[in-house]
């Protein structure tokens, strides 16, 4: 059988890695590891709904299995998986390999950064938010009582392998969830991009095959050069990954991660809501916001807040103040992600209490 | 006030830091501070028997004590920490201070290490042995039902401030027990230091300012460039470390961590049982053992395994299991650091099982 993937190289100067991208990788699994990892004792940690495809590809390999959801990434299930992986006798030279969406990718791959202070993770993400953004640059977390993904490590994966196939078996919602972090690369930095995605962002949702190859590949290398240029997020290049998501976070953290409001969904109406917060402080105009949001609406996206259906009671200054604990947070101040237009996006403290109020009250 | 100090610098490539060394440096803490984070927030970790030195140079900063001893390296402390740093709105800009000995350095490392994916960590170690062994390095973890240290994280601190003067107040096992730590540092890599311990060891536990300030500095620049050398102990160069570290943590398993035997206790034993194992490999002399030998017994430390009153029911056969479980494991074989003569230690796997038994029954 012949496989045809393209390898993007992430050229990290202590950790550099592949990611893989194509059809039919995970029948050929063991061949496209690293050579150094091959002979690895591996660990698959997986969810009840990616625990098919972890037992296809774990052999005679231990598989741990989470419930499917954002309760998984707690604490407690931390505590679980590295019980598990101690019960098992994980050393220094073992593998882990995360197969599912961003939450058995975050679980696994700190699992895998605190155990033993670090052993290697393959990410195989098997949601197309998980292949476009999670599974690449090495954010890993839980969460806390106290907000989202507080907790956690840098900790670069060694490589990552996103078998497109996976992709149809996808519920819809999650694909367009998905493809709200492939608008993002576009709306961050990338005009060219979202002109191809205006004439070919059906074609992705529809799992054309070139299309949604070109989609994560783009999205991928864009990620990857971000990170290259600001691995531990510490000189603002990174922040740009969280256009729309000062805002998301806080749409998430009042609807309580209960898997009514899907992160991507959040995030898509996160980038209008920062859009709609430059147009106020004439940055870019109103008649490229409406562009987007024509986009994100013939295909099928939210992109109003009251699309996103909120409890009543949630006021404007409710959403602020969570905002204000979001841990980008510095000594205070809001950083936000505005945009001078589609494709120019930056990191910004400079935003006034009174214009963030007007976005959510609108 | 004059303060007399000794600045080491580490020259990690991504995290230099300096090791200060000197009396009344508390009195000075903030004034010694890097710049970059004299102004940060600053959370104060420390256990009950450091809380007042945390309280004396926190001021108005909070702090967090935990119960003093083992105990607290565990997962579920680990998880107050956390909560207590997020309740107190930590972020990425704060500093938290590790005020204390091995365990509080290592708890709020890690701790540092984890929160917001990594906040800098300045470690004040007020014990002999934190001061020549745990605080430097960036090795952090909790224990966990499975064993010591299993999980946790390299983190570099940003500095490490070691008062001389605290160690007044440490009682004179815990002395005894630091020293260990001290001696191993001759036996692995510098004869001469050996020498000097000989001569000047009494010096070093009655806290001779001259002696002990010597004894810590030519520890920690041992420590530094091991570390410099090896920071994610990846080439066997900063395995050397562990020199009796293998038979000190199964003698440490069987005790149940419950402060009848001290890691330096233990770590004492278990460099004479590496040396014993090098003399029955004819790697060493046994004068040079008896050497060694002598020089504990002088200064009223534990050498012998009976010293350290095991369990009668404990057999050779369960200690080695012990060792087979040790993290540094590869593969099923155990690693140990063996010595070609006092200042010349290695890192083998080259040991056979009945070797090891017959130093433990010995």
């Amino acid at each position: 059988m012949t496989t045809h993937y393209t390898t993007l190289h992430v050229a990290l100067p202590h950790s550099p890695y592949d990611i893989l991208i194509g059809e039919s990788l995970l029948d050929r699994f063991a061949a496209m590891l690293p050579p150094s990892l091959s002979k690895s004792r591996k660990f698959f940690i997986c969810d009840s709904n990616t625990e098919l495809y972890a037992r296809r590809i774990a052999g005679e390999s231990p598989v741990f299995s989470v419930s499917a959801g954002e309760q998984s990434k707690s604490f407690s299930v931390f505590q679980d998986v590295l019980s598990w992986l101690l019960d098992h006798q994980v050393d220094r030279h073992s593998l882990i390999v995360a197969v599912g969406g961003g939450v058995v990718g975050d679980l696994a791959g700190f699992a895998a950064a605190s155990v033993m202070r670090g052993v290697p993770v393959v990410q195989v993400p098997t949601s197309l938010l998980a292949m476009v953004d999670s599974s690449v640059g090495g954010k890993t977390g839980i969460n806390m009582p106290q907000g989202k993904n507080l907790v956690g490590a840098f900790h670069q994966p060694s490589m990552v392998i996103c078998d497109l196939e996976v992709l149809k078996t996808l519920p819809e919602r999650e694909l367009k969830a998905g493809y709200a972090e492939i608008l993002k690369y576009a709306l961050l930095g990338d005009s060219a991009f979202f002109d191809w995605l205006e004439t070919h962002g059906q074609e992705v949702l529809d799992l054309n095959p070139e299309a949604v190859s070109y989609a994560v590949k783009r999205s991928c290398e864009m990620k990857r050069d971000i990170v290259v240029a600001d691995e531990k997020e510490t000189s603002g290049r990174r922040a740009l990954l969280n256009l729309g998501h000062t805002f998301a976070h806080a749409f998430e953290a009042v609807m309580g991660y209960d898997g009514r409001l899907l992160h991507g969904e959040a995030v898509a109406v996160g980038m209008v809501c920062a859009m709609e917060l430059s147009v106020r402080k004439n940055l870019m105009s109103a008649q490229q916001v409406e562009r987007v949001v024509q986009h994100l609406s013939r295909l099928g996206l939210k992109a109003h807040l009251k699309d996103l259906r909120l409890p009543a009671d949630v006021q404007a200054e409710t959403l602020l103040e969570i905002m204000r604990g979001d841990k980008k947070a510095a000594e205070g101040s809001i950083n936000f992600i505005l945009m001078r237009g589609i494709g120019q996006a930056f990191l910004t403290g400079d935003v006034a209490k009174d214009d963030v109020i007007q976005v959510l009250t609108q």
